[in-house]
C-alpha cells in the first residue's frame, strides 16, 4: 500500500489500487461510480488528499473516495475560517465498528482544521421505522450518546442533539424546510413511506444539515457520509440552493462502507447479523473475528501456503487497512504476506482482533457511564443563544416561546 | 324562538326549528347529515341539552348540533371529576368572528363544568399551507395569542400551545403518534399534501387533542369543532383506540359554522372575503354589516313592509341567534317582527351590529398589548412539570433533554 498523502507518489503506482478498491466494493462498485457520474459528485483527486494534514487511513488508502463542494471546504479550513461538520447516528441498537468511520473522519477533521463538528441523533426516524417503542429508542440514544462522548470531540466546538431532546430548535428548523419538500420529492427519492413520520424526516435531516450555518450563518460544511446517506445531502443542497433561508449548500466528503463481518454488505445496528459494538471486550472481539470475519484465505491450510490469501476480499484486512492499522508499513508487510501464503488466516484475523480491540479499549476508557451522561454530555449542548440565533435565521424570533 | 333547554319542552314545537336549521345551512346540510349518519356522530339530543347549565345560545338553539361521546364527558363533568376541552387556532391572519364559536363554547363548559381548556396554535400547519414565512406566521400567532387571551380562560385551567414555540413537548407527542398515520390515511382523510410539513401536520393535531390526557392522564376531552375539523377528531380517534398510548378516543361538540357575512360558506382569516375581525371598532362593524351582511329582506321598503323578511337566511339574524342576542324574548321579538315586515333589514342590521360591538368592546378591553403579551401569556403556559409528564407517557422521561 502506498501513501497516496505524498504529493510526489507516482501515479502509476495507483493502478493497483484502483483495481483493489473495485475488488473490495464488488457488492456496490454501480452504487459508487453512479454517485460519481450521475450524482455530480467529483472523485477525490491525489491533490485534494494531499491537503488533509497527517491524513487518517480512510483518507489515504481510498475508503474516502469523493466529495462535493470538498475544495471550498479546504480552501476555508486552511485559511483558518469557520468550517463544519455534520455526522449523526440513528439509535436502533449498540454503535457498532461500522460507525468508526463517519466519526474517525469528523474527529480527524476537528484536529486537523479545527473544525466545529454538529451530531444529530435521529431517534424520531429510528422510531418511525423500526419495531421500537419511544422507551426503547431512548434507552439507544443514551447508549449511543455515551459512545459518541467516547469519540473525544472538542466540547468547544462541537454540538450534540436528539431530535426529541431537542425538538425546540429543531422542530422548528425542519418545519421551515420541510414547505419545500414534496411528497414527490420525498417518493423519488427515498420511495414509499410508511408513516408520516417517515416521510416528514428528510425535513429533520436537512434542518441538521443545515444547522450548524443557521446557529452561526453562512458557511463551508462538510458531511462524510457513507454512500446510501447521499440522497439526504442532496436533498439539503436543493434545499440550501432555493435561498429562503441564509445558507449555503453543505459539501460532503463520501465515504465507502466498512464491510460486514460477514463480507459485502453494511453493518446494521438492529440486525442479527454478527457484529463488533464498540462495548465489546478483548475476549468477544477475538472470537466474533475468528468465528465470522470473512476469510480471504484458502480452504485448507497447505492451499493457502500454496496460493495465497486475497486479502482484497478479506474483512480483517479490510479493516485494517480503513481504520485499525494505521501504520503503513505493517499494512503492506502483511498484505505481502498474506498474499504470498508466508500468513494465514487465523494470524492475520488475529492481528485485526489485537488492533480493534487497542481502539475500543482507548474507547471504551473514555466512555462515560449513564450515571455520567448528563454531566458529560452538557458542555456538548446548544446554548439557548445558539438555538435563538438557529430560530431567527428562519425567522422565529424570541417572544412567544416557552419562559422558562 | 323556543328554549330547549328546557326539558319540558313539547317536541312537536320542535318542527318549524327544525326546518329553520335546514334553511339557514343550506349550503351544507349533506355534510351535517353525513357526519351523523355516516361517521358516527350522534345527533344532540334534548335530553343532552338539558344537562348543560344555562346553556348559551350556541348551544340551546341548535347549532351546536351533534356530538360523539358527550354522554361520558357530560357524566364526568356532573360528577366533578376532570374534564378538559380543545379548541385551537391557525394563524393566518386576525381573529375573526368565525372563531367566537369554539372558543365562546369552550370559555361556557369552563364556567358551567370546571372543564380544563387546551389552545392549540397552528403556526407549523398555516406556514406550510400558506404564502406566508415564518415570520410572518408568528407575528400572526402573537396577534392571535392576545386575542385568545381576550376570551378570559381561567389561567389555572387553561394551557396555550404553539406547535413552534413548544416543539419540544409537541414534537416528540407527534412523532409518538406519527408512527401510526400512513400516507394511505393521509390521502383518504385530506387528499393530496403539498409538502411533508402538511402531511406531517396530523400526527400534530392528533397530539394536539390528546394533549390533555397525556399531560393528565386518561379522561374525557371533548373538541367544540366546525364540521370540516372533524376528520382531525376522527383521525385522534383511531389513534387512541390502538392503545399505544394511556389516552381514552377524544370525544366532540359538533357545531355549525357562522355563515360568512356575504351568506353561505365559511368565514377565513386568509382571503379578502368582507369580515370583522375581534379588533374592529364600532364603526367598522356597522359599516361592514350594512354594506355586505347577506340580507333575507325584500328588494324594495314596500314588499318588505307587504312581504316580511326571511330571518332563516339573513346573515345579522343569524349572528344574534348564534351568539350576540343571548336574550331569547328579543330575538323572538326580532325574529316575528322581521316576518312581518315591520322590522326592516337596515334596523335589524344596526340591532345585530350593536350586539357584536358590545361583545367586540368588552373583548378588546380585555385583550392585552403586543407589549404586554408575553407576561399575560405565561401562567398560560404548559409548566416544566407538565412537560414532563407528557413526555413520559409515550416513553420519553428525563434524562438526555436540554440541559437548562
Amino acid at each position: 500500500m502506498h501513501d497516496t498523502d505524498d504529493p510526489d507518489h507516482d501515479d502509476t503506482d495507483t493502478t493497483d489500487e484502483s483495481h483493489a478498491e473495485t475488488a473490495q466494493t464488488a457488492d456496490t462498485p454501480d452504487e459508487y461510480e453512479r454517485l460519481v457520474s450521475e450524482f455530480g459528485a467529483d472523485p477525490l483527486t491525489d491533490e485534494q488528499r494531499a491537503r488533509f494534514p497527517d491524513a487518517p487511513p480512510l483518507v489515504r488508502r481510498g475508503l474516502a473516495y469523493a466529495g462535493r463542494d470538498l475544495d471550498r471546504f479546504l480552501a476555508s479550513a486552511e485559511a483558518g475560517e469557520r468550517v463544519s461538520v455534520v455526522t449523526g447516528v440513528g439509535p436502533s441498537g449498540p454503535m457498532h465498528l461500522g460507525h468508526v468511520v463517519a466519526f474517525s473522519l469528523a474527529k480527524y477533521l476537528q484536529e486537523a482544521f479545527g473544525a466545529f463538528v454538529s451530531i444529530p441523533l435521529s431517534d424520531d426516524e429510528k422510531y418511525c421505522t423500526r419495531e421500537q417503542t419511544l422507551a426503547e429508542t431512548r434507552a439507544y440514544t443514551r447508549d449511543n450518546l455515551r459512545d459518541v462522548l467516547a469519540f473525544g470531540f472538542d466540547p468547544d466546538r462541537t454540538r450534540i442533539v436528539v431530535d426529541t431532546a431537542d425538538a425546540d430548535v429543531l422542530y422548528p428548523l425542519a418545519t421551515a424546510l420541510a414547505k419545500d419538500v414534496t411528497p414527490a420529492t420525498y417518493e423519488a427519492v427515498y420511495g414509499e413511506a410508511s408513516n408520516v413520520g417517515e416521510s416528514f424526516y428528510p425535513a429533520m435531516q436537512a434542518a441538521h444539515l443545515l444547522l450548524p450555518q443557521l446557529v452561526d450563518g453562512p458557511h463551508p460544511t462538510t458531511v462524510p457520509i457513507a454512500v446510501d446517506q447521499d440522497p439526504h445531502v442532496r436533498l439539503a443542497r436543493d434545499l440550501a440552493a432555493k435561498e429562503r433561508f441564509p445558507v449555503s449548500k453543505p459539501g460532503a466528503l463520501l465515504a465507502k462502507f466498512l464491510p460486514a463481518l460477514s463480507g459485502p454488505g453494511k453493518m446494521s445496528s438492529s440486525d442479527d447479523a454478527p457484529r463488533i459494538d464498540l462495548t465489546a471486550d478483548r475476549e468477544t472481539v477475538r472470537d466474533v473475528v475468528l468465528e465470522h470475519a470473512y476469510s480471504g484465505g484458502q480452504d485448507s491450510l497447505d492451499a493457502h501456503r500454496e496460493h495465497g490469501g486475497d486479502p482484497e476480499v478479506d474483512v480483517a484486512f479490510q479493516y485494517l487497512r480503513a481504520v485499525f492499522e494505521p501504520d503503513d508499513e505493517t499494512l503492506e508487510r502483511l498484505d505481502r504476506e498474506y498474499r504470498s501464503g508466508d500468513l494465514l488466516t487465523g494470524e492475520l484475523k488475529a492481528h485485526a482482533a489485537d488492533r480493534i480491540s487497542e481502539f475500543l479499549e482507548a474507547h471504551q476508557s473514555r466512555r462515560p457511564s449513564d450515571d455520567e451522561l448528563d454531566e458529560v454530555l452538557e458542555p456538548y449542548l446548544l446554548t439557548d443563544d445558539e438555538r435563538e440565533r438557529a430560530l431567527s435565521r428562519v425567522g422565529l424570533g424570541p417572544g412567544v416561546s416557552r419562559v422558562d
